[in-house]
């Protein structure tokens, strides 16, 4: 993930959500037709926002109407995790797609989802970019215009989660989308609130001891320890959490639980 | 195609179409990034509906969105061309594809084109399966249901276009969609009703003054006659057009002047 | 999996193997980017055929290249596992592919697969069809010649491993392609010799015991006792194994072990 | 496409094509299923070299197939065009595809034409990339050296045709791979033998006799007016012609026409 521009003060300050309260968020139904990797209904017990597949990079039209029915009936909210047209690379290379082109394709997964949603009693409440596509637009403002305008087809007032101070961010707020910033409790931050590009020494926070205290600091209080050993304000409405490796949603579950147990309400965001 | 059973004459009058006006549909949007099918342009000044890819045989998303946008400003309605997921085969190899997953597909297409046609001040206006997923339904009850349990995924009401008397139909109306019966001026039919299927001699009629002709009996008269020389009750809402072959743009003009010079209201059915 | 026809008493002689020994093959590398399936290490420890995904059903390129250096460095042979072009039903929706398009998709996924192979210091050495692929061409007489010709277009002398007395056999055999018989341990035959269709009670042997046993008398005697009772010849040249589901490698462990200590010689077919 | 770097002058001598013959090179078979793009028999009886999509942005298996076949009887050198995996982009989307993916893409995709090439009695003779991988590859050295790796799996002599002086044939160069160096009758240069970025005014020569002059003046003597005025080296042993606009083949029979009527031997590069 390429280091994101630090949230300007202003910025943060008004997206800052209460710290009473916080999002879980994590990737489902990313699968396709034979395959499997989130284990949905194990992650479906501890996130508050399941953000799935839409066919791009994972997601057959089955698994997402499972994932959709499965989410509604325990009152999960659903998002829409659009991605570049990429099976092969599981939506991970930075593609360079015309912004017309990749303003259509978003729509057209948050259309294909919201069938299933809608199927299911629920809509798709959010959009969240999956993997070189959220890289992308937290930089490229061609594309993160792209991407808003593709949101904008599908519907006018849905919430774009993603990284604060990001270019999708920016043009989601100028074109009057709520933006939902979203921090990660198992990556290290600059004193600037932006990330450790992965490939750097300790980008990655690997103890999952320290996961759980950073995502509860980050809940309760906004804040992270830095990388240099400074706090930094992150204000996250939503952590994301990761369910595809191996004790993830054990390390989720404990997440999730210490939040509660330290008087956080974990609920979808607002 | 294959032959479809001839409609039931209790059914063939329920779904009988006033012969004072017609429907015209042609399949469109049939290109795929850089190539390009079907004259959509030229199409749209002829039909009154049109049947989109969605994708999965044809149909990229930016040109969904333009002939969405293109058929909103000619008031020209908008139909789903829903289809097996097959590119390389254009959607015209028959597939068993098993009954959940395709009723999905058949859902997800919908819902992607729903997307575009709202962003143009429209709405999906009805479904019709696509190359030998038509064949398909009209003899396959499981393909059938499923198809029909896709479009119920994605909403309770939409018709259904069809051959009158397939399987499609029958499921339809037994899960409370309205159905339109469509006929072919290029195709001809037997005594029963159903086509001569394609591969035996004289399934196409070639010559344009002949499908002219049968046109406007089959708008005016409800009726075609048959490979035998009788009269064959045919009753269709709507007629089906070709675009994609040289010249087959000009057939559909003269067919809809015809039409209209013999009185026959051309204008999306009900 | 459909009913084979029996292999007729002629023809199972011509084909028939020493029961001193026998191949063991099982399909690898079908994962597709992001995705595994199956447990490629493990497997390469017990077969001594690789049937790989060459890239229709599952198989990216990387993955292909890897397992084929696998293979070549523990001396197992490499095989082409063709499959339909269908990566979201995992090649097992049957599809009315043309002939001439279906043979140049055979050829085009051998020819892939040999640039790995070669790479890796060996070559194609047979090709087996995939899932509905493998389950059309025991009957269809038009598609099996396809994937002959397919087959042919590759290399003039590939052996084609498949089910004794298929149509894929007989067209292979018309053409002067040598042919490999397999059986199957886990699966039920009847007394001519044919499977018991999936589906029917008892079509797969689900007790670990009985499928070594049954193994073994394949492999020894050629014999395997039928749903019915009685005794049945199959006289494979090479049994399948299965390696993606849990327990499935440590079974084929267990088959291999016991075909060894059996006396048994477990190698590639001459 | 991006600006070139110039040739040094060293390799420039080093590459320098015999100005009394020339090969002609197009892009071939890009069409995909039932779309066709490339008027393939026309284009065939002006190229020496045919340039054959492998699949990947376009060409699906029977396309292949018949290309290579008509080639190989007019004595048509076949090429690879390898791509990057994306058939709704036509391969002119840019991708982040790392070395390991990329280098088994091409492999794949050569050895996949290989099949159809030597089935039809001749060889795949040389690899070109296309679109945004040919462009990429003219400045980024890691997939430069990726597409060389991919040749060297497939076949550790067959000659890289590509821009002068881009990374490609550095990689190439080193790797001991031949290069071709190939030259635009239809693109402007600059002083220093780069392109005129596309986008840029004056990119593209569009009057058909100035492209005309200027081809036999490159394949002549060598060298095109530059933008500037200037006289540039550019000594290509393949020009690249264009058959995918209307008048391109028409054009492409002129440029031949005028080479052969001005004493140049067209024909492939030795």
């Amino acid at each position: 993930m390429p280091t994101p521009p630090a949230p300007k003060p202003a910025e943060a300050s008004r997206e800052t959500s209460a710290t009473s309260s916080i999002d879980l968020n994590a990737d489902l139904g990313e699968g396709f037709g034979r395959w499997t990797l989130t284990d949905d209904e194990q992650l479906l017990s501890v996130v508050t926002s399941a953000n799935v597949a839409c066919g791009f990079h994972a997601g057959d039209a089955a698994t997402m109407r499972r994932v959709c029915e499965l989410a509604a009936e325990r009152g999960v909210r659903i998002g829409a995790q659009v991605s570049y047209r990429d099976l092969a690379g599981f939506g991970r290379r930075a593609m360079d797609v015309p912004a017309a082109e990749l303003a259509a394709e978003v729509a057209y997964q948050i259309g294909a989802l919201e069938v299933f949603a809608r199927a299911a009693g629920a809509r798709v409440a959010y959009v969240k970019p999956h993997g070189a596509l959220y890289n992308r637009v937290v930089r490229d403002e061609e594309q993160a215009a792209a991407v808003v305008e593709g949101v904008l087809l599908a519907d006018r007032a849905l919430p774009v989660l993603g990284l604060p101070g990001s270019q999708l961010h920016e043009a989601a707020t100028e074109a009057g989308l709520p933006v939902v910033p979203e921090a990660f409790g198992d990556r290290s931050y600059r004193a600037d609130g932006s990330l450790v590009p992965r490939g750097q020494a300790g980008a990655v926070v690997s103890d999952p001891a320290a996961v759980v205290e950073r995502s509860v600091a980050m809940a309760r209080f906004g804040v992270v320890t830095a990388h240099c050993g400074s706090s930094v304000a992150v204000r996250p409405r939503s952590l994301c959490l990761h369910g595809d490796t191996p004790g993830a949603v054990d390390l989720a579950k404990r997440v999730r639980e210490r939040l509660e147990t330290s008087g956080v309400r974990v609920e979808a965001f607002a």
